[in-house]
């Protein structure tokens, strides 16, 4: 019986061995020559490994900035509403910059290695490198909030985002030396020096802003803030502008020798591979945050357990019982968001850069998840802290979904390139895709606006919906099945296929 | 330029269907038919993104119990030998004994999910919901581990062992009802029952086990605990009895009927994706978990600076140096471990059981590293717990590259199944990739026996050698090749290629 196993594996890999063969010829003129002596070199090897490993690495980067916030200790007597706008300007400000922050270096990353498809040993230690810089970019933006008047802060900052800057041009240039390691698309192009110097270009755009901010900042920091702004956010400033001057003037009058990768179009194809990637590695990273603390802080002291709970473990352990219920509560609800986005990637078949910035703005709001369910039992029962935390959670959970339906709409909008055609307007999905959607945020808003008008029991309606929403998906298909059955009973009963053109473009 | 892009992910979906159409004519009696029938009912996916997501959570489950290890608070006064001892006995054991439950528990899902190929949202759910009772288990360990006279921790585990265990049955007989969901050897078989049967069989026995263990507990706690240690060891146990067995009588006389799968063999075939996805989660979590520290706890009080410093943030922060240092340490030290162990994987084809312990092993020595660097500079210079802390980090990275470097030795043994021919014996690649992984080994071990003699520069070698390492990295290939060229001038100095026999092996 080894046997069968044995050759099923054997199999695979020649079938492996046979892809990447298929990989290689789909160029138009194959070089498999040097292809093959770069193998025999021993050097090169496939990226999806490392490219797994950053992404794993810079989503829990961009996630665990936000312990920082949910281990702020607030006192139970002041008001939640001071103590979320003392959050709110630094702690919840960092949160996010950090993550729009690593995301911008993550879709540069990205970028990069769709032109480089194979790498070596070196490339892979040069990669690493970079990763150590990125994984310190938190650090230097906490440094910044907190002492926004030192010049330190910034003067880290820039020179972090000017190695990793030099790091991913060293690493352009080493790539482009061994042209066997770029993507087939360069390999056999003529203008391989012509889009060398482009993507050098456009790295080196955001060093070289980083290195005028560095020197401002000794002049009149305040300049050196701006200008840092619109280093991060020049990859939507200048694709926004681009997207709106080729609404306005029609077709783009792009020149036959620009490139289909750093071109700054909304509709540039991303990586779906790394954005589910990087997607599943901040639902895990959130989905475990809290078990995390509640094995941390939990465990009650033995000793404690004598003297106040007369050795009685299980009422010692009752007092924590609001924090289970939000370890549940809160890992069901990435659970099942990440359920819904899992769902949701399987139609898409290609992803756009449009789509990609959905897709943060929703995952940020995904990781702000632990924090919110903290919240809801770090108060008295009944208090107007404790509404105010539920209605908090709510929003959260309103816009992480909302922005997940923005993928998909956004999806919808070039149906025929990014979307399985059953899932498309009429396909026998969609129906079914869009209620698993608006599932959160209906649910969401519902929640927010009960505990408005019933807000005694703003707490018991909370985790009510908890538990009511996984339930809903699982009879989420039945639901939608019975619906769509009436509607095919009232509108055609005879007919057994009555969304024959729907099916007919699946092909 | 946007059409070209387009066309290539087109073509690439249209790779990526003819992909899926090959694996499913793979088998022998291919059944397009109920293939497509349950395809056109809309609920089946691959299972490809559920499984990265498992293994990103069962990852960071296993590897985060080492925090409570790292943030206990150790007084500079008493010694390290002390304190250790205190660690050893509960923390050390609770994140050592958890890394090994949830990799049981991981072992498990995957030879589920080897089965059980194709996925629907029922399935999908109910993983989730196992999930959650996964990531539960640390908890109820480290309660078991503080409360260790106290049944209510064996009781909370069990109960969590057994309900897992039931929702893996539900799985197993839902996707056994659902014969589309299984694996192609399993759905033309016509020994279907009995194969459900068996999987059923040994699925129950933990929660079995588990059920008597809790029933024990309440009568003599202390067999319960035994009872427990059999659950945790009993894959362990019953594939070396199952291994012994068949190395004293030869071939083992199995009946036909015997499954692929489920067999407790030593080299019973383990998904290599999956066992790379949890490596990558782990070097991933380890890497960060430092500067998660860092970013919470070292970005100085702007009251304090203005106090104690006058204002000066560099002074303030210098007297951090020494974190960051540990910082840049253990993650290049990480990163340069996975580096390796990346090296390895991709010269490996197969991954078997063995195997997949030993980089447990490995995996659970990376995990304790942070802790290790922490302690590096948690004490004052030049005291004997520096020096301890030291050879501590020293013992972690030796026994962490030696695993790595017992996955290869496993590999080789049945190098015609598991290795790449160039890095079998006598291939071009094996002087290398020996080098590559004894490296750490010989760097620890020469940097502890260094540190016994000049135990008053400890920190100064081992820093040295946090440095020295990279760069040893960079010109490892420099280095192994002239010495080959070398050996290859002595000994053969006519032939252009004298490793023939090796290259002949590739096909």
């Amino acid at each position: 019986m080894g046997d069968t196993a044995d050759c099923e594996i054997i199999e695979h890999h020649v079938e492996e061995e046979m892809e990447k063969e298929a990989a290689r010829s789909r160029a138009a003129s194959p070089r498999p020559g040097s292809v093959a002596a770069a193998e025999r070199e021993g050097g090169t090897q496939s990226s999806h490994r490392l490219l797994a490993y950053s992404d794993a690495l810079i989503s829990i980067i961009a996630t665990v900035m936000i312990l920082p916030v949910a281990h702020t200790k607030m006192g139970h007597d002041e008001e939640l509403r001071e103590s979320l706008q003392l959050l709110l300007t630094t702690k919840i400000a960092v949160y996010l910059m950090t993550f729009l922050i690593v995301t911008v270096a993550w879709a540069a990353h990205i970028r990069l290695f769709q032109v480089i498809v194979r790498i070596d040993d070196c490339l892979a230690l040069l990669n690493l490198a970079c990763m150590m810089l990125i994984t310190f970019l938190p650090y230097t933006f906490s440094l910044m909030a907190s002492f926004p008047e030192n010049v330190l802060g910034i003067l880290l900052f820039c020179g972090c985002v000017m190695v990793i800057g030099v790091i991913q041009a060293v690493i352009v240039l080493y790539a482009f030396s061994r042209p066997f390691l770029l993507s087939e698309q360069i390999q056999i192009s003529e203008n391989r020096t012509f889009y060398k110097h482009h993507i050098l270009k456009v790295i080196m755009r955001v060093p070289i802003m980083c290195f005028l901010a560095s020197v401002f900042s000794f002049i009149f920091f305040q300049l050196s803030y701006a200008l840092l702004a619109v280093v991060i956010f020049l990859p939507y400033i200048s694709r926004s502008l681009k997207w709106c001057r080729s609404k306005a003037f029609g077709a783009a009058p792009e020149s036959p020798d620009s490139a289909p990768f750093y071109s700054h179009l909304t509709d540039e194809p991303l990586s779906k591979e790394r954005v589910e990637a990087f997607s599943d590695g901040v639902y895990a990273i959130v989905a475990t945050l809290l078990i995390l603390d509640i094995c941390e802080d939990n465990v009650p002291d033995p000793a404690a357990v004598r003297e106040r709970f007369g050795g009685s473990l299980t009422a010692a352990l009752r007092a924590y019982g609001p924090e289970y219920l939000a370890y549940f509560g809160s890992f069901a609800t990435v659970g099942l968001l990440w359920f819904v986005h899992h769902s949701l990637f399987l139609h898409v078949t290609r992803t756009t850069r449009l789509m990609g910035l959905l897709n943060t703005f929703s995952l940020a709001f995904v990781g702000g998840l632990p924090l919110a369910y903290q919240l809801t039992h770090a108060f008295p029962p009944d208090s107007r802290n404790e509404l105010e935390a539920v209605q908090v959670s709510c929003v959260i959970i309103f816009f992480a979904g909302v922005f997940q339906l923005a993928i998909w709409v956004a999806a919808l909008h070039g149906e025929r390139e990014s979307l399985h055609p059953h899932v498309r307007y009429g396909g026998r999905e969609h129906a079914f895709m869009l209620a698993k959607l608006s599932l959160y945020p209906c649910v969401a808003l519902g929640t927010f606006f009960l505990t408005c008008a019933l807000s005694r029991f703003s707490a018991a309606i909370f985790h009510l919906m908890e538990m009511a929403v996984p339930l809903a998906f699982l009879l989420l298909r039945l639901l939608v099945r019975v619906g769509l059955a009436l509607l095919r009973l009232l509108f055609c009963p005879g007919g057994p296929e009555p969304r024959g053109a729907g099916e007919g473009g699946e092909g």
